[in-house]
Order: structure tokens, then sequence, then C-alpha cells
């Protein structure tokens, strides 16, 4: 690592304390968490001291940490937002303007970096690769593969309004009367069935 | 605060460690985080140590940083789903025999707590029932108010398998191929709309 890589800071870490926090909450290094360091870092930067910013990851995987370690939004405090969709892009806006700045992985620049550019397009076995090794690449390249532009947001930017609640026939439990008549796990959603193991005891 | 109070260890902290871990993460002390940490303490005792559990919560609010806070699973590693039922329930799964708890508020339960009631109810004015208040109720109440019940995933189990992705013809950035010809923003889903301010510029 030159001299210059142990000097530098990703969203105010030095990168062994960046590496630390990332592992702390993700569990392991995660490539996608380093990369998306960079991307949080860009865009904290790009949006300025003293805003109050809202934030949408446009992929499940990765992202949503990078965000959630490194600036105040989480998913459970409604100020990031997730999209399914599994592309490598966030955005950070002012929650009152709605101004703020997308930044994303520019395949283009990332072609300048073989290992970054094979390991996200799948192009060679996890095998091949160590993540010692992509991650040492990811980090010498810093911002360089990606590329940002000013949004103005169109859409996700309303905060949630929780609507009236009531009570299941069925499960006896809270849930939103938008809903319709039952719960949607009464509703025939249930990712469960309950076992004969244990229930009803008291908490 | 009683000594007992004092002495209560919940998800392995002691109280003011438990409210200051919420607070570092969440922003603040919202009683649903406080009500959340308890569920995931209940589910974590009934599965028992060394167990690899996954997690599912079946809300986007505050239950998501319960589990994130207090157990290895978080959004980004995939080991956390996140359904979008607004039910304060959550289920934590061995994720290798896809046994395990679902830990719910009862609302049968909870009437005992008025305090605790009323608001997750909404059926008193934010204002008049003070955050220092209610979250004394919920931790005096503990576990009073929940139901468990042990379970097995019927569905959510499943890890994430990536997919082929592709160049997006139009924005030139990765997209899955399963998602059509091009990406989900490019398709006409985009929250965001590029304002002239910024861009193109370089990492």
């Amino acid at each position: 690592m030159s001299d210059s890589m142990e000097d530098q800071q990703i969203c105010g870490h030095k990168v062994d304390d960046f590496f630390r926090k990332i592992k702390q909450f993700h569990n392991w290094a995660a490539p996608g968490l380093v990369l998306g360091g960079f991307m949080v870092d860009w865009a904290l930067e790009l949006i300025g001291p003293g805003v109050e910013a809202d934030a949408v990851v446009e992929s499940r995987h990765c992202l949503p940490d990078a965000v959630q370690i490194f600036t105040p939004c989480t998913v459970g405090n409604g100020w990031l937002k997730v999209l399914d969709w599994d592309k490598f892009a966030l955005s950070l806006y002012d929650r009152h303007d709605r101004n703020g700045f997308r930044v994303w992985l520019d395949l283009e620049k990332a072609a300048a970096f073989p290992n970054l550019y094979n390991w996200y397009m799948r192009k060679v076995p996890k095998k091949s690769l160590p993540l010692e090794v992509l991650n040492k690449t990811i980090l010498e390249a810093g911002k360089r593969p990606l590329s940002m532009h000013s949004i103005r947001m169109k859409d996700l930017y309303q905060r949630d309004k929780k609507g009236d609640i009531a009570v299941c026939p069925d499960c006896r439990e809270a849930y939103p009367v938008r809903q319709g008549n039952v719960c949607r796990s009464c509703a025939g959603h249930a990712y469960y069935q309950y076992s004969e193991r244990h229930g009803n005891e008291n908490g």
C-alpha cells in the first residue's frame, strides 16, 4: 500500500477504520461495500456539509449497507429507500428541496481497472480473484470508476404516511386497513407455517 | 428506574448501552426500536446460540434497524429480508434447516400497558405521550406484550441468485438481463431527472 493510500480518507475514515466499520456491520469486507463506500463518500462531498440528505440505492446488494454505515440514513428510519433494480448506483438528495446527486459505476471508466470490471461483470470465477487483490484494486481506483450527475427527485422523496390500522379478524394482529379485510399473512402470503414445537408461551 | 431494570440486559447489552446503540444507528430512540430490541432478544434466545440465523421483518418501520443493530443480519448482506406489510413482527430462522421463531406484538397482551397500546394503535396524539414516558413503559413491559411461535419457512429463505447482467443500451450501465431490453430506469421508472447543475465530471 502506498503512502498516499494510508493517508486516504473514505467517508471521513482512514482505510483501516473504513474496513473495520464495514466488517463490523456487514460481517465481511465485501468488494461492493468498498466500492459503495467511495460512492457514498463522493455523494456526501457533492451534496456538501449541513444538508439533511435522504438516500436511494438502486440495488439490494451491498449498497444499502454502505449508506447505512456511512450516513445517518437507514432502512428502519425511512431515510434510505432500496430499489431492487440490481444497478450499482445511489443518490443522496436534500430532503427539503429535492435536489441531489446520483453516483454510479461507470463501466467505461471501470474498464481501466480489469479486476474491478471483471468482478462486477462476472467475467472471472470468484476463485481466481482473491478478495484482497480485488479490494486493493478498488481502493486504488477510488472514485475513478464512478460517474455522477446532479438530479432532481421526481419520486420516492415522499415520507411514508402511516394510514389507519385495524386488528386482523383472523390473526388478531394489527395491520394497515388499506390492505383489505385481513392482513397480508392471512390473505395467503405468509412466508412461514407455524410448527408444533413451541407456541403461545408468555413473554 | 428500578434496580432490576438497571441490571436488565437486552440483546446482550445493559439498558444504557442498548439505547446508545439504537441512537447511534437509528439517530433517535424510536419506541419501535426499543420494542423491536426485545423482540430480537427473545427470538435470539429461542433460536439459541451457535445457530446461523437469517431474519425476516414484516414492516419497513423500525424493525429492520432492530435486527441490523443486534444481529449479524443486514439488508445489504442479504441475511435480512424486509416485507412492507406494516405488521409488528419478525422471524429468525436457521438458514440450514429453515426452522425458527416468529415473535410479534400481541395486542391482547399489550392492552395491559396502556401507553404502549395507545401509542401503537395511534389512539393518542404524539404530543400527549412524551418519548421518555413511552420508552419507560416499553422497557418495563419487556417481553410481556409479545407472543411467539415456532415456524418453518415456506418462502423467502432462498438466497438471491444473481442472474446474467448486460449493459443497458440507453444509459450504458449494467443491469440484470431478466428485466428486459433496457434497465428499469430507462424503461421509465426513474425516480430522478438529471438537472443542469453538474454532470459528467471525472471521479
